[in-house]
């Protein structure tokens, strides 16, 4: 594997899930591979859970590794081709990644969905001029559409906890005060999709997620009927994608509470974390015995380090 | 010792000098301990001495270090329970913590006095939910009332330069233009109580610190009184404590100066830095021969490096 | 060699170049050297290259490496002697330094000009501060009038490139939105007269450099004259050094474009970065096949690693 951006990356999905359960039982058995080897950590936005377990990951591995805040260590990057630079930014993204593609031996990279145009994100221009640009492999830390580790992540979880072959897993919109990307989403429903889940995605009228992840999955708009059932809920808020960006529905009915939890099949509850407590979901369930979320948050680490292993690998 | 956030947490305080004296004459001779463990700094609050003294104390025992500056690498996080989360605090404690634990095998923490209410500072409430939700040991890199880890260095260096059994000691309250936390002369006085010195604390009417640390030590309100025959000046300034935060004095006549020192018994001049020149201490006090304060901040490694190697063997 | 503040610690600067040959060569070959050795990065100023390769450098010496934004994470540093510190600056640079050169082995130090005093600037306050109160090396990662590490990578990269025994090195000056530091152009032609090129500068009137680089070197005032038979082409931005700080040009005819290149010698074009596209130079130079930059930038890392190796070689 050279580049990792989405579940298409993987050569084989099932033998991925299979090194990252060998990885979590030996975490520091594969040091020969990292050594002499530095991963950089690239953040154009802010970051937990993705910047430490990636890092963890990394040294697990016995790479080196050096983080770097592009806007506050740094300064901003330009990537619109052919201008002329007289503004406020000083270093053109041309010559940027090069660079850190020489003094690295693999890139990861977080550049959220700027919002400042629907094409420029779904296009994944920033995520794609560093493929294009850096000379070395490049992993997506979460992009403007995707957030592939995660999905890896929550994959793993899924396998760890699912009490029958074909669970049924609902993404669930929830409300939230921000507009956030539609990355968790788009990237849960195509990686699950390469797995014989009983899959459903439940959301508000007008959330519809592109086609480009959705593929022929239909919506069901009613909540509970969605939970019917349901192995594991995974909440997550996004924004609209078709009224790019905006904020719909602050409808406080679609919080994942314990009485939606009571329609479900005894379900565990996901979320990808950071999660706004009673808004997306009750402190009663995320305190709750069916909460995995932290479970789900470790699994980050042997991710990252099952991607990492297969990079390192060639 | 599992964690480490006030003197009570050493098993032995005689033998953690002994042993931080070992590690200083052989400060590379335990990295067998650290090997393939993790810890991360999180900063609530800048830091210069305690991010770096810290990081090399993991360094010298062979741990992986990763640092987390919360708020400008993260984001802000909620502490309060039951609320609705939808403010600028995207992320609870309830998860981040448990989740750092996930990822680390030691926690780092420093959260700073809020002044916003004494009693939650005085609780110390965020240290309190590390050290409730890590899951793994947690070191406290100054929290709300106490900051350990310098007390720790502090007692090394007075034994280093003490020159008979039972040196006098004074705490003295200096002039600052901020409202500063009382963490440093509370941890102090707590910790030089464990030992027999004879310890004696000045400052102005006003600015008596918490019970809780003083027991029954009195205070010696006449500065000049309190400097004679002195060994060691420990100079600080602090907020008042009953006027919670508040500054009631900006008395110079408090300045350590060498007019002050001259009542002493030719004592060293100590503070735990970053010193106001001209306001805690003249220029001529802390660049002249009694001032120790650079050797009192190297210590600061090892009262670092003796708490990990502690919590290391378990 | 102890401090590495310009081409004039190097005890032989054509050893150097040799060193530097046999690093990039086998840049894991002297990890000896860092084992439990220590380097801090400062940085007054933000940065990508330098922090990057320096680190990398450091990290291919075995070296243990933190890192310091200074005004980030810790406080504002006073470097003024005598003052009463009642201000916003906490610290002073006589008790930071010194406590930084106890926890590391070698520092690292970024600090520009700060264009509030030229002599200030010129007089390198802040870099020798450093050098004189860390009591360990110090290595400047551009400092106010010098920018080494950088002239050093230029100077490994054209002998590299050069395809005679004394090419034609030309330094233009172009047009840039903001005014920048003198640090490159000093620190490179300062370099440059240590070697037998036939080095050339040319700039518009009332940009000449200070006379303690220039030495006896004499300005081409004609930029199409400078470029005739040029082997290198080195563009840069800097503000007048007489009329300190100032913007004096905007001339866009100083833009590097390929009808510029045309004149030349089929020469490289070179430059630091970060560079500002169709100021400094068109897209077209800085994409095609005469454009060097990247593989300059790459020698950041064994310029770097030169540097500390012979630091710690003593």
């Amino acid at each position: 594997m050279r580049h990792f951006t989405s579940v298409y990356d993987l050569p084989n999905l099932s033998e991925a899930l299979n090194t990252a359960r060998e990885i979590k039982n030996n975490p520091y058995g594969f040091q020969h591979l990292g050594r002499n080897k530095t991963i950089i950590l690239i953040f154009f936005n802010a970051s937990l859970r993705t910047r430490l377990s990636t890092q963890k990951a990394a040294m697990n591995l016995g790479m080196n590794t050096m983080v770097l805040n592009v806007n506050q260590d740094g300064w901003k990057m330009e990537s619109e081709l052919g201008v002329v630079m007289d503004g406020d930014k000083p270093e053109h993204m041309l010559e940027a990644i090069p660079v850190i593609g020489r003094y690295c031996d693999v890139i990861g990279v977080r550049a959220f969905a700027s919002f400042e145009s629907k094409e420029d994100d779904y296009s994944e221009k920033i995520l794609n001029q560093f493929v294009q640009y850096a000379g070395v492999p490049v992993v997506s830390m979460e992009a403007a559409t995707r957030h592939p580790l995660q999905s890896f992540a929550d994959h793993i979880t899924i396998e760890e906890y699912k009490t029958k072959a074909r669970p049924r897993v609902v993404l669930s919109w929830a409300p939230h005060p921000r507009a956030l990307p539609q990355a968790v989403p788009n990237s849960f429903v195509e990686w699950m999709r390469q797995t014989d889940y009983d899959l459903v995605v439940t959301h508000p009228e007008g959330y519809e997620l592109d086609s480009r992840f959705m593929g022929d999955l239909k919506v069901e708009y009613n909540q509970d009927k969605a939970f019917e059932g349901a192995d594991f809920i995974y909440a997550k808020n996004w924004s609209s994608c078709s009224a790019y960006g905006e904020i719909l529905s602050r409808d406080m009915s679609w919080t994942v509470s314990s009485q939606k939890m009571a329609l479900t099949n005894n379900a565990k509850f996901m979320h990808c974390l950071p999660v706004r407590r009673n808004m997306i979901v009750t402190d009663e369930v995320l305190d709750g015995s069916s909460s995995i979320v932290i479970d789900e948050a470790e699994n980050r680490v042997y991710s990252a380090q099952t991607v990492l292993k297969m990079i390192l690998e060639g």
